[in-house]
């Protein structure tokens, strides 16, 4: 074939493996073209796993191309994101992306074919380029489809070998064979070498297949350049049987000499005349069109009716934990079909159990693998539900990376961290979340709520269902007074003024357990004849400006307090909100410095410097008595 | 034996099996009575491992308790942390604390027996709690002990079986497997229940077997109630061959009947009550003192002689990467041997391998595995080195608890994140660090360092080696212009005032990357008569609050700009510095606010509003102009 061919061929599941090959080699030069134009890429990493594309894309990827929304579809992932050419050129020989896109536009300004893949474009479930994550998201959309929706859709997931050494993947493939995922199948693209160097197994499949069976899975070794054990291997991973682990033994840069299984060349686009070469030697510029297995028409689901959902109501002054109206408001609206709910076995502390009594059906313990629990959420989030993932605050920075990677895929998600701050007490600081304010706040469009009692808890955790993008609840471990009568409403975005007067001389500004310490506080300051506005920060981001700045002038003095460490929290979004309006009132902010141990509560709030007398003594110091 | 015993009865490697029980029965009611006199603790996950660790500190654990800082001493690391109670009774068998302060200092406050083990107990090298974690450290304890510095010392690990749902522990066993770690035994205490029920695996023994063996590690079996058994496999795992890892199966509240595999009481102290009759039990309180097996002598190491270290040096003008000075600089200070570098597979874009070239024997390739390679730093802080480790600045967020953890062990070591922000151009959102300076600036005691040129990148580079705690570099991935010689110095805490004059109307602030735009910045408001002041925030934490304060006086307006999303970062430290200092200049603000997609540093930079452009435009506005 040469170079100049332009007839279109196409290629389905009758195709023989003499043109699935055809295929492949069209893919091969796809990405050499692409990577070639763009003056960056992964071509070597693409031609590794380009037989193993073509033979899963004719012949056992059922997908509607056209109809990308089709719940029916099956899934494909490329967890080893920077072999974006490969995907790319798929999507061009499947027609959905044209030559001129694919040729002008790749790693440009403005463009959906990205470095990475992300679901800017519509073929593309979840962004992926931190590696050892789309094979954790695979396993939360294979289970949506099988256990939630009994869709026969299968997962495929294309796996690099450098990325089995994140523990994440072992995480997943526990998971995967603990709920015999047999709509889950990895394939490994085991090229033997890394970004600098070989990698840690390098050809050693037996090591692969014998982690995978440990794990539960079924794993097959084949030869990744050989279209007929493909084929076979395929064929058993389509059999419905058990969660698959395809150990492909590749080449990286198979089928250009210059290149093949040599160092040196991970991410480097060939040169021109060494992709003009390359090219010659794949035979040329093909223009197959494939037409792969077809699902089943999408099943038109009916529109689901508006479910009634009631919420919990608490009396006021009775003492209740915000976790414990989390998970009392988590079972209310688990009415809703499309709320599912992920444990990472604390459901007992994090009140996420009480879902789990209401809902058994839509609940999924994830036992301690925080990164599985919000990847499960996230591939759950891609077949339309919305999940809840809950742990102790701390625990969630163990996930930092999956929530980070999902705002990129703008998945929309709630999350609650629980024992939040040094009022934990005795367990000391392992177990108190001093970070997770600034962690969540700098993720992409998130929202950041930190209610103060069991009626604001109860209102914005269910808020957070319709919200888009990464929503995120602190909650306290201790009961605290309700502070809000039940028809109360808390707009996101919203703050509540518990405290004012006209003479208000100082604002008090907390969120959670502060804000009783602040109330406390105004009590002792009202008796020393200092008039104090307390403020409830519910809406840590965004903040609500409009009364933060009303109490910046009408009381010219602030007093934020908050159970975090100083930087990245509630004292700082309060700073930066301030900013932007050019408010500069005078300014005090109490947070954790030092290191705290084990106490009680109110011991820990006092030795931190975050309790009543230290709010007190600061707005005396400010308004200068 | 009556409760009211009180004689001594020393016991150690030539005890005989029914003394040792005695021993684990004293742990056990010391387990109980502690917890139980502290209101809170985990005395039945204690109960589950008694047996096992009484036959370990007996006969195995080589361990001078009156030293703890000979270096031939063995480590034992609970990684289940919340055993703290058993640890504890272990301790006063050893006669390292007394009666009194395990009776009335238990998880109070002030105390230094915190509710989970910290280091701020001389006998604990590193804080856990967040489990998953211990067993990773231990990996980097047993590799320093034996590869650095051809120690004897054997590293013993206490795990819950619940924390083996974590992926850092496959990762831990891989490396441990991996380097052949003979002197590395972990004991998992299988005892079947988690916090809120099953655990995944229950009694599965078989599984965790396969896993472990999959890791190319040793498996035992055992019944972690029979003395003899527990001492057979100590015996084989002290043989020095392999890397082991014993699967003991136990009860959790062993020895207590009414508490004894019954679920509903992970994390609670037996009431009064319930204690008299579970101590009674248990056969009442006994006074057994341990003299367990002694290391050999501490050797005493030579003072090592101070040694010459020559920096690179950067000519002004000339375009060099931040990371590529880095990498320069992390091998001259290679020069030192405590310092030891650690690569996540990327060393070739992180420069880090220029350390492995220099330093092959301190060079630790963790391949992708940014959990374990944190984990492989701290072990190896542990034992005296100060580790220099790197990655993407994005890829750190994957080991957050980790970092965060470290803070709470007080370990001090280096952190090295490249390719940070938009500046990297096409590869995409996956691969841009956004977040890392809220993620660091949050660490408790950290130092966070962004240098914008070479020479600042070598100096502060090399600083780090010598401050407490965890310290961060942000290196930038493309070449820019070199702006200091290499005479210049960079103090943490300080900053750089590039461009000054008596009438400067605006001050622009940037670090990293920015502060080049700054610059050009400058440059086109003096072209408009508007004289701006650049400085350059190297010391993003602790920051200049100085130099800030006298540029937010004389300038009256300041100009931040970030490559970082809004939050966490330069800006929001500026506010605070300022709110400090009660200076109100005017504001703007300039960081990532929308999701950003491929293209070219300089169109990145534009399109998200932190280039040149913007930063004289945002001036421009606040200056009246």
């Amino acid at each position: 074939m040469s170079a100049e061919n332009t007839v279109t061929v196409w290629l389905g599941p009758d195709s023989d493996l003499d043109e699935v090959f055809e295929l492949a080699q069209q893919l091969r030069v796809d990405s050499v073209r692409s990577s070639t134009a763009a003056g960056s890429g992964h071509p070597t990493s693409s031609l590794s796993a380009a037989d193993l594309m073509a033979v899963l894309m004719t012949r056992h990827l059922r997908y509607d191309w056209q109809n990308p929304k089709n719940p029916a579809n099956d899934h494909l992932i490329f967890s080893k994101g920077h072999a974006s050419p490969l995907l790319y050129a798929m999507f061009l020989a499947a027609g959905a992306i044209d030559e001129e896109e694919l040729m002008t536009t790749y790693r440009r300004k403005g463009a959906r074919l990205q470095g990475h893949p992300t679901p800017v474009l519509p073929w593309v479930d979840v962004a992926t380029g931190s590696l050892g994550q789309g094979i954790a998201y695979g396993v939360g959309v294979a289970l949506a489809a099988r256990d939630l929706e009994q869709q026969s859709s299968r997962v495929w997931v294309l796996c690099g070998d450098s990325e089995m050494a994140e523990g994440s993947v072992w995480e997943a493939l526990d998971k995967a064979g603990r709920h015999r995922l047999a709509n889950f199948t990895v394939i490994i693209d085991v090229n033997r070498l890394g970004q600098s160097g070989p990698t840690e197994l390098g050809w050693d499949t037996d090591a692969y297949v014998r982690r995978a069976e440990a794990f539960d899975c079924r794993a097959l070794v084949v030869d990744g350049h050989d279209l007929a054990a493909v084929e076979q291997a395929l064929t058993v991973a389509d059999d419905g049987q058990a969660p698959t682990v395809i150990v492909a033994r590749t080449v990286k840069g198979q089928g250009v000499a210059e290149v093949a299984d040599a160092e040196g060349w991970h991410g480097k686009p060939l040169p021109d005349d060494l992709a003009a070469r390359a090219i010659t030697e794949l035979g040329g510029v093909r223009h197959h069109t494939v037409r792969g297995p077809q699902p089943p028409a999408a099943t038109s689901t009916d529109p689901v009716a508006p479910v009634q959902v009631t919420l919990p109501q608490f009396k006021t002054g009775e003492a209740v934990a915000t976790r414990v109206a989390f998970g009392k408001t988590l079972a209310a609206i688990g009415a809703r079909p499309d709320i599912v709910a992920l444990d990472a076995e604390v459901g007992n502390s994090t009140h996420a159990e009480d879902f789990g009594k209401a809902h058994p059906e839509r609940y999924f313990q994830i036992y301690i693998a925080e990164q599985q629990m919000i990847a499960t959420a996230v591939g759950m989030a891609v077949r339309g539900y919305h999940p809840y993932a809950t742990t102790f605050a701390a625990f969630l920075t163990r996930a930092h990376d999956f929530i980070r990677m999902a705002a990129i895929s703008q998945i929309s998600m709630s999350l609650c961290g629980t024992h939040c701050g040094v009022e934990i007490g005795a367990d000391g600081p392992s177990q108190m979340g001093l970070e997770d304010l600034a962690m969540m706040r700098a993720i992409h469009g998130s929202t950041v709520l930190y209610p103060s009692d069991a009626t604001s808890a109860t209102a914005l955790t269910a808020s957070m269902a319709d919200l888009d993008g990464i929503s995120y609840l602190r909650t306290t471990r201790g009961a605290y007074p309700v502070l809000y009568a039940p028809d109360e409403t808390f707009p996101v975005g919203g703050s509540k003024t518990l405290r004012t007067g006209d003479s208000d001389q100082v604002t008090l500004l907390g969120a959670g357990v502060t804000v009783h310490e602040c109330l406390a506080a105004a009590d002792q300051l009202a008796a020393e004849s200092i008039p104090a506005r307390v403020i409830d920060l519910y809406s840590v981001k965004p903040l609500d400006v409009g009364t933060l700045a009303r109490a910046a002038q009408e009381t010219g003095a602030l007093v934020v307090v908050e159970d975090h460490h100083p930087e990245g929290g509630i004292g700082e979004a309060v700073l930066s909100a301030l900013a932007a309006q050019r408010l500069t009132p005078a300014y005090a902010h109490l947070a954790v410095h030092d290191l705290p141990g084990s106490g009680t509560p109110a011991e820990l709030l006092d030795i931190t410097g975050i309790s009543r007398t230290h709010i007190a003594r600061a707005a005396h110091d400010l308004v200068g008595h």
